[in-house]
């Protein structure tokens, strides 16, 4: 899986992009609404780009029903405003499916009464989401994960987990530090600053999944 | 007035170390509330070095009557969510006075059930705050504009304005690019990516503040 590490730097050169995008079509919004937590930093800095002062989020995410292996799109903590006579920019970092979105979307015209709703993302995966957003800053047509600056300790948490897994399976059970980043950056062709490494080996700990002996980390056998 | 540009390696720095300060308390957040707008990039990445998956936000702004040149704190789009029995964790950006954050703590407490609310902000302005929050990074003691890079583009736009303002009573009302960007170095001790400087020009053209014409910058001796 090709993995693209995405600084700040780019966050903040695909917002104003994507404010410049919108500006240019000559629609302004009154409100933006953040889908959370995904869309809060490109939300945060389109009100900057944007001069917009008026910021909520509402939060929808995929939720793995264990029992069943599908994933649906849930709103958590679903309330009411009245956006009356309001122009809604809803914001998120990336569209995949679009379920997250549309579900988001949905949400706002049946309960909140807006004049208009439309969709901004930074990144559009356009082979496999179900919806065009409104405006969108990058198309992806091909499958890269794009590790976002405000993910990182996640993401690099799961992606040590997955590494560790899979080479168990060579009977590979105890690892130094030094081993593990070596590993990972041949793993995803990626580097992150050491203490992201640090505290992912904390996180891993804190779960059950390592334990530390010696200053060497242990894989449990459990995943 | 000292100003100190923030950059977004210091946020991330911030945040985390804010976030470890509230992993050592022993107490851990169920819930994260942002403060809109201020709060809503240290809650983001709060999210990701604690592992909170629930995050959503409340508006809460100083508001300048002008008619009676006083400001207070108002809520805008207040709504009611169930928080029964959640550790709540409201997280803003900085706290100066102190209002816009016990006012939310106080609509959060009365309207929505939670077990607890802590606060927790980068930075603490303990000379001029009526509060002291639960969790702070950094205590600022001396008054220092902190220039955060989610409002830089509404800064810059405000600093020249307002230098262009000032410099008008010595008789200047024509500015270079060039001219513009070497006073604002003087002026504030800072210096931005150039396409700030262009974008806050924009801003202040559509404002009716400044026109250009060949190529120059003139004030419209308005405010």
């Amino acid at each position: 899986m090709p993995t693209k590490l995405v600084t700040w730097e780019e966050i903040v050169e695909w917002s104003r992009g994507l404010a410049n995008i919108i500006k240019r079509s000559g629609w302004r919004p009154d409100v933006i609404v953040a889908i959370a937590r995904g869309g809060y930093i490109p939300a945060r800095l389109l009100c900057d780009f944007l001069g917009v002062e008026n910021l909520l989020s509402i939060q929808s995410q995929h939720w793995t029903e264990a029992a069943k292996a599908e994933e649906k799109a849930v709103l958590r903590f679903p309330y009411i405003v009245d956006m009356s006579g309001k122009k809604v920019l809803l914001v998120d970092d990336i569209v995949d499916t679009g379920d997250t979105v549309m579900l988001a979307e949905k949400f706002i015209r049946e309960n909140w009464n807006p004049s208009e709703v439309k969709i901004a993302v930074l990144q559009w995966i356009s082979p496999i989401a179900k919806i065009k957003p409104d405006f969108y800053f990058i198309e992806v047509k091909e499958w890269v994960w794009f590790q976002y600056p405000w993910t990182r300790l996640e993401d690099v948490t799961s992606f040590i987990k997955r590494m560790i897994y899979e080479e168990a399976k060579s009977g590979k059970s105890v690892w130094t530090f030094e081993d593990i980043v070596n590993s990972f950056r041949e793993w995803y062709g990626i580097d992150v600053d050491r203490y992201f490494y640090e505290d992912a080996l904390e996180n891993l700990i804190e779960r059950g999944f390592l334990t530390r002996k010696n200053g060497l980390y242990i894989y449990r056998g459990e995943t």
